[in-house]
């Protein structure tokens, strides 16, 4: 059976324990720095360095569609989809605002859009098919083209890497995107559909029910295995939602810290932690999110939340306003002067 | 009797109104940013323009001793003010990191150390007296030098807004400052001095005691009185204190946002709009802090605080870690398109 293969290195632990050395060591009161002390820690073992900086970050924006959408569970059309998506390469959204805000390069790429782009709309033109079909009816993708999102993520990390890369992360547009993020998120904890979906872009109660009835048709239909991320992602998953999942593998397997946006980048990584749990040790958690499941996807794949603005957007923009906080962490342990350098005795 | 007399502007309500319509107008779900929402149209209405952007922000740390510091209440000697000093005049310290960080210019104001300073040491001699004096035993200042410590932080604002200046935030660095500043909160919002003392940089339970009955003593001695906040200032406070409150009033009389960083700026926020109540209205809370009266000091300056990261250290670090986040808070009103610009409707 098809599959991926992808190896990612484990944390560097004595980077991790020079680090915490360090930190100690600085002048300031110890602990004083409350939570983001021990982010700086892990990012010193991600990176592999008692010194880390995050001077390259990035923003990768994948879009797809979701045919499933035809049976009216969002508050906008689908044709929001491609024209939030030029808006983005064109400058004008919130996750462009936060990401420049972050001093964060922001690149968008269609993974699934139905809609064709023309050369100067700005869009990175990687187009697996014109959107997932209705997850409802059948597979929303064939394990082929599961296999080909992921590849794209991979592939996409691997660029950015090129470049100098410190810190990344997915951020998505694809109206009706939560539709299969709750599918996934119910498969891959076993959880209720009625638990984990919610209103998504802002829909009415008797919307969220046909949402729920549509998932459990789907998964009743399709029967994914959950003990295989690729079958769960080409059944009811997304094209946005394969490429993130890949991104994160690309980007974990190269050592770079992924921060990991809100529900639909939660569902995009509890797929990339089925197919290769190592790449949980990259992940970062940011904002908390009003999707109901969005708690429950954290706590499967092993992440601690840390903000909570009441944002419910999408597109990345937690993971990118969380972006400036990190980077303050991790310039705690590389350019502060310490205890030693300024000849002060601690009396404790 | 002296006093200080500056006018402060009340926020305007057109520029509100017309930021209010804007982020209603905007191409994303409505409400979908949370808190910043509101945080982005209060500073629209403080600066008086329905898109307001934080380019030019700055931090200034006021440094001033405390005699009171001889009866042994602090984790560290009193030479560390003026260590510390030196280090964050020379980028050293954690706010210098966190400064960095946001893009703010970080500027280092000698209120009153009781050392002397080199030309080279890179510190803003404008020393009123070396240390406050010991208010368990008197009053710390005279209200001349009051006075002049809140004359000062309105020249440092003033020199700051000459710059170019869209917010702003007052730091601090005096051992033993967290013993003036438990008085004048206990002093202002009439609480017990149990209630509002804490353990400042991190002392044993039998220090607090002495703190709580060393405070006690001082205001039972001076009979500051609260419906005169220089009386306060000058009786049981600190030069860098006053400085800071200073800073606030002539900030706000140009309409520049204050970011109130912990403990130490919430006491000398509470003696800023004791001189004059308008100060509030450019008030934007931070941090909390694990100070005991952190959150009665913000709540009798009507501040709410956004943020928890078990921060510890005051420097201005909560304020200045807080800026990245009122920036993208403020680029949503100024950087994005409207659903006109993109011809989208909305089905609700």
């Amino acid at each position: 059976m098809q599959t991926i293969q992808i190896d990612i290195p484990l944390p560097d632990t004595q980077a991790y324990q020079e680090a915490s050395i360090k930190m100690m060591n600085l002048a300031k009161i110890p602990h004083s720095l409350g939570k983001l002390e021990p982010l700086a820690l892990q990012i010193a073992g991600m990176k592999a360095t008692a010194t880390p900086l995050l001077k390259n970050k990035a923003v990768v924006l994948f879009a797809g569609d979701h045919h499933i959408t035809k049976h009216g569970l969002s508050a906008t059309g689908p044709e929001v989809t491609y024209i939030q998506t030029k808006n983005f390469a064109q400058g004008g959204g919130t996750i462009n605002a936060f990401s420049r805000n972050a001093g964060a390069r922001f690149r968008v790429v269609d993974a699934g859009v139905d809609y064709d782009f023309a050369e100067n709309d700005g869009v990175d033109d990687r187009k697996i098919m014109r959107g997932a079909h209705d997850f409802s009816q059948g597979a929303a993708m064939t394990r082929e083209q599961a296999i080909a999102s992921l590849q794209l993520g991979i592939d996409i990390a691997r660029e950015e890497y090129e470049k100098g890369l410190d810190i990344i992360a997915a951020g998505e547009m694809g109206i009706g995107n939560t539709t299969p993020s709750s599918a996934i998120v119910a498969v891959m904890t076993q959880t209720p559909v009625e638990v984990v979906t919610g209103r998504g872009s802002g829909v009415q109660n008797s919307v969220v029910d046909a949402k729920i009835r549509l998932i459990k048709q789907g998964i009743e239909l399709n029967q994914p295995n959950k003990d295989d991320a690729i079958d769960v992602l080409s059944k009811i998953g997304g094209l946005e939602i394969g490429a993130m999942a890949g991104l994160m593998l690309g980007a974990a397997s190269l050592r770079v810290p992924i921060v990991i946006d809100g529900f639909i980048a939660g569902a995009a990584a509890a797929i990339a932690q089925g197919i290769n749990p190592n790449v949980a040790h990259y992940f970062i958690g940011s904002h908390n999110s009003a999707e109901p499941g969005h708690q429950i996807i954290m706590k499967h794949i092993g992440v601690e939340t840390y903000m909570d603005w009441g944002l419910c957007l999408g597109e990345g923009t937690g993971a990118a306003l969380f972006f400036p906080i990190l980077d303050a962490a991790t310039r705690i342990l590389s350019e502060m002067n310490t205890l030693a350098d300024l000849c002060i005795n601690r009396n404790d």
